[in-house]
Order: structure tokens, then sequence, then C-alpha cells
């Protein structure tokens, strides 16, 4: 079968970045891929362990070999990475698809159109993989990463629709399910799901860490407690960077939570049993739910 | 080797009793354990399954045939429990020792007080043993649930010592660790490490049912929401049941918690990179730390 494109570039060579690469290796999608960085002991290291096929530290040559060049840093830095980009492309007679895996969308699209002078790239597919581990770095990348997971593209009318065909066709050779969404709702339901509980997370075992009984409440803890504080042992920089790039929409998130945490605080505090079965039910049932959906994608072994 | 008594009575013959009952009788530290309840084809169950030897529905039989007593039905069912059981050990020539495994103390001291005319009994050990599952009911009871978990006792200045200590030995035959704290500090520390981040997973997993895109949010939601809203999926007339019974503690965890929580959402609105990178750096530490205790119990395998 003849590839869908000669060359894929990644810029970021991390577990999202390597493990595409090994991805798109392996099922074909392109004849090579290359990376890039600064750094270049990882890039030879992503060499060395069969995750990209050669890489460069020259942008321009980067630009001009990609046929799709995927920026998989960190959120803050894709901005940055962008601004770098995009005036480089203005002119060129052959330009590269770029698309990027980072957790919010609204900050890359306001990077992109002040990169441009106001006016979206029509060739800047904005996407994020959901998709992850505590893991991190090109070692622990693996190419079924994205296998039954959603990838989210975020095309707006200033794309070209080829460009959007050809980041989604992308994807689905990773194995993953592409959807699509607004911007604005991506960081909505990424605030909800992902942003808030990291903070709700770092929040409550901070709070525990600074308490008196400290030494007590983490001996006498146990799986429960092991489960929803996971997270809490995620990047520092990595989250600070999404909460400052997701602001408006973390901060929507926090209140809403917040709010509902204070209804059900007063139902604590009046002994209010109805209200409080009827919050835990509710909640048990669309947990439940959303356990069924992951079952059904095949994530949901642990229930 | 002899056993240590004759004869250990199980009350409420769930998950917890029912995995107390096989310890025992796996471990020999008694000749035989019975059950006592309402409902006879449970306990006849447990005889099938021979998690019980033998079973009675007669309150007086089993209070005048057992050494030791375990309550293990839920917490505002085992303040009921206490209520009849108390009284009817007055002027008993020989009393067996009362136990329980519920998830709060204070709301069985006060209970115990208030069914013997406001003195404590010497012969009733509170305790709760660490340990559960999301699963329940005596057919997934398991002879090894309570091993390299923790048991707190809660022994108060009139206890007999010899009932602590038979209290103990009975935990320490399920391969259990048993600590000591206060009736107070087990009820904090239980409110911050079980009962607020329940409270917390119900609020928001019903916060988020409850908005306009639950739908998108569910359909997106991946690995890490999976694990922070697990206990979302728990029994909730047992949650209702334990917010009631430890209502002024969860209430000053649910307070501590949003004071923490509304300083990390001013350092995301002033857009607090420090202040951020701080907190979270302090909760991953915390976090990490407790990863590790629970790896060198042998409970940690998923981090």
């Amino acid at each position: 079968m003849a590839e869908r494109v000669d060359t894929v570039a990644i810029l970021g060579l991390g577990l999202i970045g390597g493990s595409l690469a090994r991805a798109l290796r392996a099922n074909g999608f392109c004849r090579r891929v290359i990376g890039y960085g600064h750094r270049e002991p990882s890039l030879r290291r992503g060499v060395e362990l069969g995750v990209i096929d050669d890489f460069t530290l020259d942008l321009d040559e980067v630009i001009s070999q990609a046929d799709i060049l995927v920026i998989c840093t960190p959120t803050l830095v894709a901005a940055e990475v962008l601004a770098a980009i995009l005036p480089r492309l203005q002119g060129l007679a052959r330009a590269p698809v770029i698309t990027d895996a980072a957790s919010v969308k609204g900050s890359l699209y306001r990077a992109a159109k002040a990169a441009c002078d106001g006016s979206f790239p029509p060739g800047l597919v904005l996407g994020h993989p959901i998709a992850g581990s505590e893991r991190s770095g090109v070692e622990a990348s693996k190419a079924d990463l994205y296998e039954n997971h959603r990838v989210i593209l975020t095309p707006v009318a200033e794309n070209d629709s080829e460009a959007v065909e050809l980041v989604r066709d992308m994807w689905l050779a990773t194995g993953a399910e592409v959807v699509e969404m607004e911007v604005e709702q991506h960081d909505a339901v990424l605030a909800a799901t992902s942003h808030l509980p990291h903070v709700l997370a770092y929040a409550l075992v901070d709070a525990l860490a600074r308490s008196d009984s400290s030494e007590e409440i983490f001996r006498c803890a146990a799986g429960g407690f092991r489960d929803f504080t996971r997270i809490a042992s995620s990047d520092p920089v990595m989250w600070r960077d999404i909460a400052i790039a997701n602001r408006s929409a973390l901060l929507d998130a926090i209140d809403l939570f917040s709010e509902h945490l204070g209804q059900l605080r007063e139902a604590v505090a009046a002994e209010d049993s109805e209200g409080m079965h009827a919050t835990f039910t509710r909640a048990k049932a669309a947990r439940d739910d959303f356990a069924a959906i992951l079952a059904q994608r095949g994530q949901g072994k642990q229930g």
C-alpha cells in the first residue's frame, strides 16, 4: 500500500511525539518520520530506539522536508513554536500542514492569529490526543498509545479542508477515534474532565500534607485515596502551564464545582438525608455509565 | 496450637464481616465463627459458602454463646445494634467483648454511652479496618482482605485492657497491622482521607452530569478521570450514612479543602505562576511519598 505522505516531522520527541512516530512507522502512513528539536542527545536516542528515521536541529530544514509537522511540545512551548514557524511559511511554494497535540486549544488559536497578523493560517489544524501516562519521555513511547483513544480536532472556518482531512487520516492511522469540536468547547470539556480534577487532587493532597495530622493521614489512607490522588503525582510544570493556558475555562470549572460542593456541604450541615442521597445516587449512575463507555472502548478494565 | 477463644460472632455478614470470618477460620483464632442477623437466607448462604460454622437469629443466644461479638453492619445500623445489645449485658455473669468495623467512631462512642446511662462500657472496643472493595456482600468476602491493611482501634480510658488486647489479637490473626488512635483523631483522619474524597468525587461527577455539555464531557474523559471518580461509584446509602455519622469532622475537612481550593483559584486567576508551581510541587512530593508507603506495604502496585 502506498504511503499517504512522504515525511512526517515531530517537534518535541517525548511520550506523545514518540508514540505518534512509532505508530505512524508501524502503520506505514508515511515513508519516514523525522524529529526536530533543540536537544540533540534525545533526538539521537530516538533514532537509536527506532522511534524516528532521522532528525534535524534546523527549523527551516524541517519545514522544507515535512508534509506534516506535528508540534508535540508542552502547551506554552507549543505557542512559542507556532510563533517561530508560522511567519516562515508565508511565501513558501509548498508549506507543510501543521498540527499539534497540546492540552489547550484556545491559547494556540490566539497565538497563531497573533503570528499571522490576525488571520488564522488555513494549513494549521489544531488537535489534541486524549492519551497519556504518568511516565514521560521518548523511552516510554509506544506504538499503541493512541489505539481506542480519542483525538479531538478543532478545525475552524478558515481551515483548508484537505489539511483537516490529512490530519484526521494521520490520527486514524494510529488506531485513534477522531472527533471534532469547536475550540471553546474543547477547552471547556478538558477543563472539566482533566484540568479541574488535577487542580482538585493537587489542592487536596497539599491541604492534607500541610495539616497537623499529615503523618497519620497518609499512614491510614488506602486504595480509594491512592486512586483519587494519583493525578497529583503529575508533572507540576506541565500542569502549571496548562492552568495558565486554559485559565478562563479552568476558573469557570472551579466555580461550577465550588458551587456544587457548597450545596453538598449545606446538605451535610443540615443533615439533609434525602438531598445527600439524591446527589450521591445521580453521581453514581453517571459514573457507572461512564465506566461502561470506557469498558466498551476497551479502556475500562479497572472499573 | 490452641485457639485464643471459643466463639466469635459476626453481626452483619457482608464483605467486611464475611472476610473477617474467613480469616479467623483460616488462621485458627477461634474454634468456631457464628453469624447473627435478621436475614436467614444470607446467613444460610454464609454456611453453604463455608464462611461461618453456624448462625442464629436470636440476639440473646448470640450474646450467651460468643466470646467476641463483632458488629459489621453499616455505620448507622451499628449504633442501633449497640443500643440493642449493651443493655442486655448488664448483670450477665459472663459478657462477650464487643467490637465493630464501622467507618465512624465518635457516633458509636456517643451511642454506647447513651445506651449505658452515660458511662462507657469497659468491654466495648471500637475499631475500624481500613479495607474494602467496590464489591459488596458475603459472596465477595475473602480470607486475605485484611492482610497488610491497617486496623485502627480507638480504646478509651474506661476500657478493660484485656478486652482491648483480645480485639487486637483478633485483628492481628487476620494479617492486619493494628494501630491505636483517639476517637476524635480517627474521625478527623478518616474524614480527610476517605469521607472528603468521596464527597468531592460525588460533587464533581454530579456537577458534570448536570451540565449542558455532559455528553461530550463523559465521552472525552479518559484514564485520569476514571481513577479520580472511581469512588463516586460507591454505595450512596452507605456514604450518606457516613456523612451523617461523621458530620462535624466532615464539615471541617470540606472547609479546610475549600480554603485551599480558594487559594489555588486565586493563584490561577492572578496567573501566579510561582504560587501554582509551589503548590503542585509540594502536592506531588507528598503524593509520591504516600505511593512509596503503600508500595512498601504491598498495596501500591498501581502507583
